[in-house]
């Protein structure tokens, strides 16, 4: 009744993120109708990037060479680190900022119930690179969860203890956020926070 | 500074309908961190499908072999033929009636302005086959868009000029659904197109 080939590709489209039946039928079908050479090619991409793309021996970001192009690069001010739960946060901040540190990428959050301790995410690489003693400003830049908060604060401890100073982005509202619509607990913590106006 | 064959992922699954720049690297993020099996397989899936899948001859559904596996079967009735636009129509079909006759996938509908005429639809080769004089009921159930309601008015034409009965689907509010909430349109045609309430 139906096509084992064309049931086989939707089904291995709902891999993806967010793609349930519907969406992977539409997927399959859009492809096979009007974008074959765009399939094609990410077909062959695809293949090639799960082949050979692994992680930085140095921030564990995902990295085609052994030590990734930023790690590598003579230009990255090597005494700030900025610590991040996931490679597309390094992209963020790439695009939002003029930061020329470089990077420590967790690949998760500490998540005890998960089982992600500690050693999953590194730390233990992490702390010797910070007992080396070349870094000197651990920037955290976990999530604002509770999971990244909990992340964050077991960071700062590791800091402290190789005597590096920690520090974390700023919290409160965002620029061009009305307050009427800022949940709860950002206010609170933005009035909390409050600063002093300079002259 | 950034990874080549990342972006490139990144770049091929905005191939996917509904997928911009943000959904693209979510996935690739994806893939590469937690489902790189499911990623091989969907490529080589996508590869074989593309090589693979063309167009039944006589219904132009999709298909590995020349005539698809609802047209080959010996126990569909070859009297009914249904109309329809895409091969995704002929799924929501088979999963909700009981229809036990064969398909026609006009892959589009009648739009003159993209350049879509009755050609593009196969319906000389749709004419032909009415001609035979097997078919005695065209079930013509093209969407309820403007342009599907002219393609439909195109296909009941065609359907009497061959002597074949046309029909379409019924139109009206849909089931579980709640007047205040039912478009204009079509409230004001389920209250126009009423029907007498038989003891």
């Amino acid at each position: 009744m139906s096509l084992p080939l064309l049931e086989q590709l939707i089904e291995a489209f709902r891999v993806l993120p967010g793609v349930g039946q519907k969406t992977a039928q539409r997927m399959a079908y859009h492809v096979l109708e009007r974008a074959r050479e765009g399939g094609q090619r990410l077909s062959e991409v695809l293949a090639e990037a799960i082949e050979k793309i692994g992680h930085c021996v140095q921030c564990r970001d995902f990295s085609e060479t052994e030590v990734c192009p930023v790690c590598a690069s003579a230009s990255r001010e090597r005494q700030m680190l900025c610590v991040i739960e996931s490679p597309a946060d390094r992209l963020a901040i790439e695009h939002a900022t003029s930061y020329r540190g470089v990077y420590y990428v967790l690949q998760g959050r500490l998540s005890p119930l998960d089982g992600i301790g500690p050693r999953e995410l590194g730390l233990d690489k992490l702390e010797a690179r910070l007992a080396q003693g070349e870094v000197t400003e651990l920037i955290i830049a976990t999530n604002s969860t509770v999971e990244g908060e909990a992340t964050a604060h077991y960071l700062a401890q590791l800091a402290r203890r190789n005597k590096v100073r920690p520090s974390r982005l700023a919290q409160g509202l965002p620029l061009g956020g009305e307050l009427e619509y800022v949940d709860r607990g950002t206010l609170s913590h933005a009035f909390g926070s409050r600063s002093e106006i300079s002259e």
